[in-house]
């Protein structure tokens, strides 16, 4: 297989789109992605980008993406989170994956962030090997917590 | 108790690490806080904050610490992460946590933020009833992947 891997561009934000669907989908949400791509112009193209991204591409067609921003830790300081790594069903396990993953973790160690963060499904066991086969620790004692919108709404209605 | 929230200032940021380097210790973690009160100073009162914090205050005392960022979520856009909620030992189960919680949760709606993150150890039970009862969701099956930065330069070297 023949692709390159780039920094992602604003005129990519549909294709981006249609990627993360596919793998909400392949997470079993498939109706979870209220974003859209205007969202994904504003915010990452704008004065101060909220994220940031590299794509795959083959034949001037995009086949992958890894997303990723700041975050900061009270422990390290400056770290970078990757959001969503992403490759079309139809190219994985052609090392697409794995050189957008490197491409994230090269860009890390040039900006100097202290930690690379992320979330994997505890089912999906191909991707938790492969990321402890690359240094990376699964961490299984922390869970990951989330308030909505509708019931952010209905605490601060209540309290 | 007679406490007060308020918004964090350059101030604070001392007794804001000292109130870290508590919980890395409620966590079996003493040795995990490499933060510096010059990172916590340059890094949150710069020109593009990286991140905010309310403190809990008796009597001219900080008593407790919420600590957030913003995140981006590729399903739901700007997200609001909560990354400590901290109240020193002796005033625990006074009502601060719960207060800081609720401002933090406030500020979140205000600011029209999609939706609110963190994360809490599984053996935390006391926070997850808190939290679940709040109307949060804590999501058992997503675990927490990290790279630390010995690890990065190793992968880094290797690819």
């Amino acid at each position: 297989m023949n692709f390159t891997v780039r920094k992602g561009k604003v005129e990519d934000v549909e294709t981006v789109l249609q990627l993360i669907i596919e793998l909400a989908i392949f997470e079993n949400e498939p109706n979870a992605v209220e974003i859209t791509i205007e969202d994904l112009k504003k915010d990452g193209f704008g004065k101060v980008p909220k994220f940031n991204f590299f794509v795959a591409e083959e034949d001037q067609e995009i086949i992958g993406l890894a997303f990723f921003y700041e975050r900061y830790s009270t422990w390290k300081g400056r770290i970078l989170h990757l959001e969503d790594l992403i490759v079309t069903k139809s190219k994985r396990k052609s090392g697409v994956g794995k050189a957008l993953y490197a491409e994230v973790l090269k860009y890390a160690y040039k900006n100097d962030y202290n930690r690379v963060a992320w979330e994997v499904l505890d089912w999906n066991r191909n991707a938790i090997q492969f990321y402890e086969n690359s240094g990376a620790k699964v961490l299984k004692e922390w869970n990951v917590a989330q308030m909505d919108k509708e019931n952010l709404a209905t605490f601060v209605k209540n309290n």
